[in-house]
């Protein structure tokens, strides 16, 4: 069936497809932990090689996946424990945070559908800081070195004419940013990843992927500054679903030859364009988007 | 599979499940007509027996579908036709509109999940009438006769602590309308109907159908007046998807003994409480709502 | 200029306007303390008798005003600190908060007007517990005792075409909360108090005060159970602060005898259903309801 | 009280300070006319020269102004008679639309602040065409001509960091559009003007006019293309309608030297960054942009 392609966004589930021993052979690196005290779970992919990236489907690169079944749950102070967790893989993924930097954080996705809408939502908590510092200095915030942070919510296609990409592209020639951090809802390949997993990776977003599909890549070759996404799982595209659920069945129908299996195109090409999300998305939203964006806070808000 | 219980508010739908001859015997009559101007499908079964209701799994009553492919596209003029076919239909269901009628719109459903919203952005396009007529009176219109036009958004259990139900009752105790219009997103059972399909029923709402199910039953038998229910599907619960796909192949399995259908189970309750929707559902919602809301205005606004 | 009306909804404002010795004879006490560490003035209006209520233009009652200057700054420490003191003086003023509870939570005001709409968000972020309990009991929570939470956004009339009072009196017969808690934006007398005053009192809420004027009564009186009041001034009246900036000129010009008075109630009829308010608005409503619920929140969950 | 800055963003309202006879010297020339049918007014100014610029304190340009009392009154097919009307107008001063343009329409201000939020409204409803003629061709639409238009809202400085300006200048250079079409809400002199006037200039924007003053300069000049500018009143500042309202009044004073006028400074600093809007905003801004909308696809789907 391998002319309905199984999208994930998440190297973690790439990941689950290859066998340990290939991964040592194809220059894919783990190393997972489990933070026993918040209940999250941590799990480090480093593609090194051409090889490792080719059989993960996925470019070189970090990828850092903190997964916490207890994320979407109404506690916040358990959510400032995540969110602390989670400034500390950015720390270590961001280049260069202990000199001053100037910060473009992208909020990707539609304003207006939920599961689509975390981008946006993160990019407005965040605490924005260069408009002040290029008026009146770094003094204004009692400080000798702050980060500049900025944020743009560029829309999606259909309401724009323009791809992310297009407009993204025009503001880092025009306001020169240091580094970018993306923002995107993405897409798993199983409903039990949705709402509870956060991926980070030093590699950007590239065309094809995520809910909406919003934008070309997005990456440190296309923008030449270094681009870190970081993606959460709400939806899972519907045809993913069928198809997971159908495959052994008709790999087993295929040899009883009864030839069952010719319905199957018809019914992924009706699901064509759709997703499957979760029916309290609303709030799922606005708790991950406001775990990210403390968690953000926190990590531009270190340097002394 | 009969523990998958197959969800449809569509009447439509549960009729394509039993046979014509089977209709004419229990009391179900079926009228089907198109609109070749306009392209629209206009289907009208009514239930008129208990064993009609017991065949089709739906109350006695009156339901009328129209079905046209091009609702959700961009051409107002096209939508105004559609809306006054609609309104045609609206002002042959709902009782005594030649003599004035106060009427309470409810708008049910999450005005923060997409396809959830269809309720609340209709009510938001009425032309509301009440507390003009109450304090100024018909002259306020230069009217002789006027409909007293009120509207509410009571909002979702998990944001209220309340049924919508028990919030609708309150109100129809305390400004005593005459007759009710319920206006809710739907679940179909394939999604072949998504976002081209409106149903109107005098049977009301009834538990356990919608997008969030948010309501116990809004009927005349629960609130002692008329109540028209006008309802959209916007999503289909993935379980019946992913049901509905695999029917017949599980079905080939159990006889061929290989016990594979014992994954299914597994499978379904991972999917529970998921939904499936278009991509596109905020411009749907958008187009959808307010042709809904011109029906409406169109219909009140005929009184003379 | 008696009959320009200086709108006020804060007893603090009224007050201002009778002299120390005044208070005294016509049974009106006031305390005053200042929480140094918070920058929290508090004041304490207790109106005694009728006479007390008449020279006030305010109903018998306790009147309870926080005033903190960095109410709207962003620091969310401090923000905490505020809602405990803020929480103190509603567990305070809130009947019988050590006995279980039923509390309907109402936010007025129109959530599409950013000024007016402090009241539908402080409801969106509060913890609902009511159909939690009514469905699965107090073990839910693992508690032996919890109070039953629930909330109502009304809407204001032009969308609804009903009194706010209305929706509320019927939804009151119907759950049969034991307390009602009213939030809404309120109009203050001058500028200086925009934003930074949060005014709770147990008289709840009268005709003709708020923002947009979206109700009437709402007062134990004429709901049955006691109703606590809680409101931030977030505008004022336009008229009134051209009123009361030209207030003493005025007086000065008639005693001149040039007649220039006379412009004036042209100027004032221009400035009619006309009302100030702060470009940073968004900003403000957004920090003060999150302040405002949290308060809610502590308050509620005290219960053992 | 020269420095108090009377601020208006109308060409209307700063010709009114001045005589017709120093128009004409000055190189200002006013054509008016009234369309009675739809009542509405329009006033023609075109500053020529230097001269008139600095007297008027607008750049020498185009500006035409629609008054229509009736703008904001719920009337569909009224609507479209203004919408109409303002795109004969909207024809006149975009340049050559007889050949195809790549036309970007920027929606200035603040989604989050309702009088602030006109310019996103406006762009919502756009027909964007640009990234389907980028990838089908005008084949898309059966035609052989087509503008493609596209879209975005840059947001506010408060919550992006930069001037829109940056974003723009960003944008124009990496999409390449040929005319910019900006669209904000205004800042007016007086409320008479509130919401029923609708000025488009061919001047662009410029630093320090509008409601939030999100942005520095947005003309041909710094863009190097032609851009027209879409401005409607939503706002007065509240110093200048107390301003205005005390100022014969002042004067007077200041002859009989009582010497009030010194306690003005202390209530105009009190209402800084202050402003006053009508309280029926919500609906007001909801008719005013779709009105523009209209006007605008009317405008742009001329093209055969």
């Amino acid at each position: 069936m391998s002319h309905y392609e199984i999208r994930t966004d998440l190297a973690l589930e790439a990941r689950e497809t290859i066998t340990e021993e290939a991964e040592e052979l194809r220059g894919v690196s783990v190393e997972e932990f489990y933070q026993k005290e918040i209940d999250v779970r941590v799990t480090k992919v480093i593609i090194e090689t051409k090889n490792g990236a080719k059989a993960m489907g996925k470019p070189i690169g970090t990828y850092i996946t903190l997964e916490a079944p207890g994320m979407v749950e109404k506690d916040e102070d358990y959510h400032r424990e995540i969110s602390e967790e989670l400034a500390e893989h950015l720390a270590e993924i961001i280049p260069d945070l202990e000199q001053e930097q100037s910060i473009l954080v992208v909020g990707l996705g539609n304003q207006d559908v939920t599961a689509d809408a975390l981008g946006p939502h993160v990019v407005d908590n965040l605490y924005i800081t260069r408009h002040v510092v290029k008026e009146y200095g770094r003094a204004a915030y009692n400080r000798s070195r702050v980060h500049m942070i900025s944020s743009i919510v560029p829309g999606v296609m259909a309401k724009t004419g323009m791809e992310s990409a297009e407009i993204i592209r025009g503001i880092v020639q025009e306001t020169e940013p240091t580094v970018i951090i993306v923002i995107d809802a993405l897409a798993a390949r199983s409903t039990k990843r949705l709402n509870r997993t956060i991926q980070i990776t030093n590699t950007g977003i590239h065309p094809g992927s995520g809910v909406g599909n919003h934008r070309n890549a997005l990456t440190e070759e296309s923008l030449g500054i270094p681009v870190i996404a970081i993606g959460v799982p709400t939806v899972v595209d519907a045809a993913t679903i069928v198809n997971d659920a159908m495959e052994k069945t008709i790999e087993q129908l295929k040899k009883t030859n009864m030839g069952m299996e010719d319905d199957f195109p018809k019914i992924m090409s009706e699901l064509n364009n759709m997703y499957v999300t979760s029916k309290d998305i609303d709030e799922t939203i606005k708790s991950l988007s406001f775990l990210i964006s403390e968690a953000l806070n926190i990590t531009f808000d270190r340097l002394e």
